[in-house]
């Protein structure tokens, strides 16, 4: 049986455009002779599309559209990922369904068994479980369909004490008693640098472990913080690669299934964490951008690394034309960091203008003094700066239409080294998912091959020159020993005990720790941010504000 | 059998305080001769508690805080909410449990079988649901304990496209096979305004429909956004209330259950809206302070409804002493949005200071004139007023340690009527959760012994004077029309085709919806909103930034 792949970037809630993806492809692989093709997850309305499930006419909608799609199914099928309204009297209101469509109908529907309910997942809020199993026949295949995680049964998380994945079914092993001949899960399965190699690895145990073929199918592109990678796949029975699609792209490609096993095992996909990390955080600015109808970013260059970073990701996913900066200098900047942020600003091509903050501060200054009369200046006035520039940015959001991209780094937005409405502003955070010294890396596989950020940009100790000779390491520690505390504690939910077992101080773990704790109102504030490690700050990371730590 | 009911004010995670409430109830039961105290859902960690359900040093300082509790129960029995682990292999980690202490030790656990998984609930994420049923018998009586959502079956929403209460096991059936005597639901049902009604007349009818006396016990207090009321209660078997408990604040009573029976059915709670919205966030901004460590609170008066109810309600919850404003006028503020805002503060007692904004703002606007140059003042020197403002209040906040409070109403929240990182700035929103027409209820409601808000307050139109002769009516529908549709769309989840069936101009509805559409971003950068309907802005309504509706 010859079989297309259509691995789509799809939009939460835009019908039209979706199943206009969806119906081209299918006519490409009628046009290719394909007798069967098949879509990702929740194809139809985007994933996630969170409560727009419980409303009627999103639904509905979806629905209509499914119908218009299966007509275009008249000489080949088509297996496409929508909502299913539950028919059952009780129970939750929707199933997360496949759709097998052929003869211009929708001929069977298979429902998701396993729902994910943690971290960036809340599946249970929508969608009943399936419990029972069927195996979809045509043109003499049996083929086992599943979604996504009914495939990521028994793979615990790092961190012991969760049991998540520790599922009390096995949706494989349910339809393997229907004796398949091929096996396929549709997915929408969120990237992280770590999940392409587990989920690469899962879809070959499972290839393997059933002696099937097994022809996975993702999504591809951003919907806010979430990324998708896409790298669908076909894997023979033994759990061999054979066909690899684009990762972070579109895709289509077709093969005939009675070929498998004669293919031969290829490379797999890129697994080189900073190229991962660095392809998901263009598309992830490409795709906030597009999908909310904006063109144009803006930012504040400070000269420091984490706005060097940020601004070079957004001229790779925008365009130099469509990224305008501001360079903001305070009197406590120091001439590098202006002549850092001016070399970076023409080496991208883009537009900036300097606009000094020092009138508008003692300004504020003048307004403020007769109830701090008497104080020194502390934290209080470091935080106006900041926000002076916010502002400043803001105004020219507002004026030319440019969305200004928030350039915190994760281990800042860890402890809280930040100002809230001042340079934690933005649409989206860019870097908030991505430790300092990660930042660092970036910076130079940005310059791999050539200087984009000034070398003096990547080699000079950090500093928000908010005040005189300023420098991060006054206030947190070494960000190598800090960002080491913060992955065991944040990605791997590791007790500080554990942390200090495993050889920190103890101190400097009980500081680090307290600091994440009691910034947590500030991360509630900040903007959606570009998820790429296992565990990003934002919805899939709920911790109580007022909670005693 | 003489029972006590404690109904206690928990803070998450702080197990010393949440252990010593709970033990000097025991000790005090034991005083008065109980048998028997009854304790909330989850009561030892407090609810919610969101994902430090997942760290293990969460769970474990917990699990150790309730043996030192058991000890205490020698000669009385506790019935304490608090997780358990689930010891089988697979699932998820935890139950939500009720632990039945007597003679010193854990004598049975009674696990939650209905989980709520919709609105701000999760409890999916981190619970396995129960499905074994068993009574407890003590001292000759057989008690039928639930915990929570257990007794919300076959209650659907208002909208009728959702069927997330249609749960398909019905808790009560299952243990009125073992013929108690009595039952008991721990609870931590959050307030709304109307779940006090539709709570009591569940409980009523689970009375009734099983002719068994009902004990009813809720957590009291606020944790972030979520209020609870408490409202704990004893019913008879006719589903008549005989004991009633405060609502809004901790309260502990015994009765003798043989005399339930006998008991004069006494007037239910109170329920008129006014009264609750206004006790619910009083209960809640004191708690986010109390909880949090923090005494003081600012906020910025413009003269103008919203800041005005919210710094009475402050003052309610805090005391004057502990509430200081600023008065920001510009240019464009009015003579008696001054006179107004000063009349207010002194009615109510409090430190304020005037800081004119206007040098500041010129100051911005010669910063910013070789970019604007030839452009006309518009929305960005608007926005510039608003977070020159909310850059002052933060300059207060940080100097002098105040939070500051959130002045954003229900109405401006939904269609976007607010300047981000300006207006929108602060720890807490108080009245995000009140629409615009409730919230000059509200302030009649707090002038009903007298004015504290100045009448002209009331009555004027409102504007928010960022140029000259403003007037909210010039960009937004008459108040009475937008809340309606409001009401509609966000609390009762319709659709746009429903609203304009029930008699509403297609323009205007369309016209509102798409502002609450396209403003998502703004609401998810805003601080907590103090939730007193049935559904809020914030976790319990999770709607996709880039979706295109």
């Amino acid at each position: 049986m010859k079989i297309a792949v259509a691995q789509l970037n799809y939009h939460i809630g835009n019908f039209e455009s979706n199943a206009n993806k969806i119906i081209n492809s299918i006519k490409q692989a009628k046009s290719d002779g394909a007798e069967l093709v098949v879509f990702s997850e929740l194809a139809l309305c985007g994933y996630p599309p969170y409560d727009l499930l419980e409303r009627k006419e999103f639904v509905q909608n979806c629905l209509a559209t499914l119908d218009s799609i299966a007509k275009e199914c008249d000489t080949i099928a088509a297996i496409v990922g929508a909502p299913e309204i539950n028919p059952a009297p009780k129970g939750k209101n929707l199933y997360n369904a496949a759709y097998f469509m052929a003869d211009g109908q929708i001929k069977q529907i298979v429902r998701k068994t396993l729902l994910p309910n943690y971290d960036v997942f809340d599946e249970y809020r929508y969608f009943q479980p399936n419990n029972e199993f069927n195996i979809i026949e045509y043109k003499g295949k049996r083929i086992a369909l599943t979604i996504c995680e009914d495939i990521w049964v028994n793979q615990p998380f790092a961190n012991a004490f969760s049991k998540d994945k520790l599922y009390t079914i096995a949706p494989m092993k349910e339809l393997a008693k229907f004796n398949p001949d091929l096996a396929i899960n549709i997915a929408a399965s969120p990237f992280s640098y770590t999940q392409v190699d587990v989920r690469r690895s899962i879809v070959s145990n499972k290839a393997e472990q059933f002696n099937l073929p097994f022809i996975y199918v993702n999504q591809v592109g951003a919907n806010t913080e979430l990324i998708f990678d896409g790298n669908s796949k076909v894997v023979n029975s033994k759990g061999n690669i054979v066909i690899q699609s684009k990762a972070f792209d579109e895709d289509y490609f077709t093969f005939d299934s009675a070929e498998i096993e004669k293919l031969p095992a290829i490379t797999p996909e890129e697994t080189n964490q900073l190229a991962l990390i660095h392809d998901a955080l263009v598309i992830g600015i490409r795709d906030y951008f597009q999908k909310t109808g904006f063109k144009q970013a803006t930012l504040g260059l400070s000269g420091g690394i984490d706005s060097a970073v940020t601004v070079a990701l957004a001229v790779e996913a925008l365009g130099s034309e469509n990224v305008r900066v501001l360079l903001l200098p305070s009197q406590y900047s120091s001439d590098h960091s202006i002549k850092d942020a001016v070399d970076l600003a023409e080496n991208l091509g883009i537009e900036y203008h300097i606009v000094p903050i020092k009138n508008i501060f003692n300004e504020f200054n003048t307004a403020l003094s007769p109830i701090f009369e008497g104080l020194e200046h502390n934290l209080t006035e470091e935080n106006i700066q900041a926000r002076i520039r916010g502002t400043l940015l803001m105004a020219l959001s507002n004026k030319f239409g440019p969305i200004l991209l928030n350039t915190s780094n994760k281990s800042e937005a860890a402890v809280g080294y930040g100002t809230l409405y001042g340079d934690m502003n933005g649409g989206i955070s860019v870097l908030g998912d991505v430790y300092k010294t990660d930042v660092f890396k970036l910076a130079r596989y940005i310059n791999r091959n050539g200087e984009v950020i000034p070398e003096n940009t990547i080699v000079k100790p950090p500093s928000a020159e908010l005040r005189p000779d300023q420098k991060d390491s006054d206030s947190l520690p070494d960000y190598d020993i800090l960002d080491g505390i913060l992955f065991k504690y944040i990605e791997q939910n590791q007790s500080p005990q554990e942390i200090i077992e495993a050889g920190y101080d103890e101190a400097t773990v009980n500081k680090a720790i307290r600091l994440v704790n009691i910034n947590e109102y500030k991360r509630f504030q900040t903007s959606p941010t570009l998820r790429v490690s296992s565990k990003a700050f934002g919805i899939g990371r709920r911790i109580p504000l007022v909670a005693k730590l």
